[in-house]
């Protein structure tokens, strides 16, 4: 499982406090606690005004780069931001994210087409997010020609099929794990993602229904996720469902993260 | 999901205990304590020598039946006993269980052939527990066959496929998974069965690898579980998965019973 780190966003309000306050040390912590959490991806998103949003992220990626060597997602709303802002990074990361919305694939899949940057792409366009697998589909291969015309591989994309709110859901997550599986038929090196905690708006005791989804996802193919990393729980199942899907012997990655300590009872 | 209530079960220290010490408070109380957390039957299970155990199932089930309606599982080992402890039952309940093994089902079929009793079949036979998918389903297959000649419908009939330990596991639950996928596409009406936490014998924090467990075998088809209700997050995931699944619309179960308490943060 490829793991997104999500805790360095200025949307959550401690971290807006440091970024406002320019408290470089909590920044670092917060690199560094997620980094020994063992994931793929620190997520770097500044979420403040436009004007000082580039001048933020390089002072963010600055301050990770400094207390870890864990590749960096570049996050941020506007692909100008991101295309700009990769440019501190010392070694290649990901992008996120693109779309079909407006210009977005034109500005960053230049900017990657030939680097070993990696990109999230999300399944909507200027129209929104389509209610429908089939409408998905069209959005995914629209994408897909895209990242052909600049040779950029299908294993370097992290597809979002944007699992929307369980609450206002009839039938579960029954289209999410059918779009899943057929970009998957189509294209088995591709990376399927999404955020592990959209799915519960709305609802009571949202960590039940965030671990419930996460294992149903990897269960229909999902093999990136974007998270909190110091949540135990959640990592502790993400193991767990490895190993039972067959994709760790004998247990031996499980064991080795529990002994790790990076779920179970703290010690 | 069928939610077989585990904790009243004489290899539980406590239990034990209150069997020896016939501390009739503390079995009520468990008793109560599980039937509140809305389950379906409350397993009774003496685990006493053979000589004592008719008497103590007896004393164990009017105890339950004093504090609650929910219908009662007949656990042991013992066919005979089995059988005998069923007529203290007020209301038809489950045999837990019956298997291929020596003349298990010959002894319980023909006591519950022509009542409302339900009854957990193992897919064991006296060669012990088949390794391979085909040879559970030729079990499986004898098992209905006997059904059959009684007239117990398949939907009186839960299915344990037998779950081995996930450690020494090469490709996870796959085997599982096709059995119940099998069985399923065979006998729609079937109840697909086993118990939560056989998966993580000898694994560190085995309750992540139950919870991932459940979560996935529900996927494939188990609607019954045999389980500890009192288990808060155990239980959230399974309602959790069960609108994931979109077996409820809207999450209304699954809000109903968080405020009910069954699981979220204690209030």
């Amino acid at each position: 499982m490829i793991i997104i780190a999500e805790k360095i966003n200025g949307s959550i309000p401690s971290v807006a406090k440091a970024i406002a306050e320019r408290d470089a040390d909590f920044i670092k912590n917060l690199a560094k606690a997620q980094s020994e959490a063992g994931v793929d991806f620190i997520d770097v998103c500044a979420s403040v005004e436009t004007a000082v949003e580039v001048e933020t992220m390089k002072w963010l990626i600055e301050l990770v780069q400094e207390v870890t060597d864990t590749s960096i997602a570049v996050d941020s709303p506007s692909a100008n931001v991101c295309a700009e802002a990769l440019k501190s990074c010392k070694r290649p990361g990901l992008v996120n994210s693109v779309s079909l919305e407006g210009d977005k694939t034109d500005i960053i899949f230049p900017v990657i087409a030939d680097t070993k940057w990696e990109c999230v792409a999300l399944l909507c366009d200027d129209t929104g997010i389509p209610r429908s697998s089939e409408k998905r589909l069209e959005v995914f291969a629209g994408i897909m020609e895209r990242a052909k015309g600049y040779n950029i591989d299908p294993s370097r994309l992290h597809i979002d099929p944007l699992v929307e709110m369980l609450c206002v859901s009839e039938d579960g997550i029954n289209i999410i794990v059918d779009v899943m599986a057929k970009i998957k038929a189509q294209y088995p090196a591709i990376h399927l993602t999404g955020a592990a905690s959209n799915i519960s708006y709305n609802l009571p005791a949202r960590k039940m229904v965030n671990q419930a989804f996460v294992v149903l996802a990897m269960n229909a193919g999902m093999d990136s996720v974007i998270l909190d990393p110091l949540n135990r729980d959640m990592m502790g199942l993400i193991y767990a469902t490895e190993a039972l899907l067959g994709n760790d012997e004998y247990c031996i990655e499980y064991i080795n993260a529990y002994r790790q300590g990076l779920f179970g009872t703290k010690k």
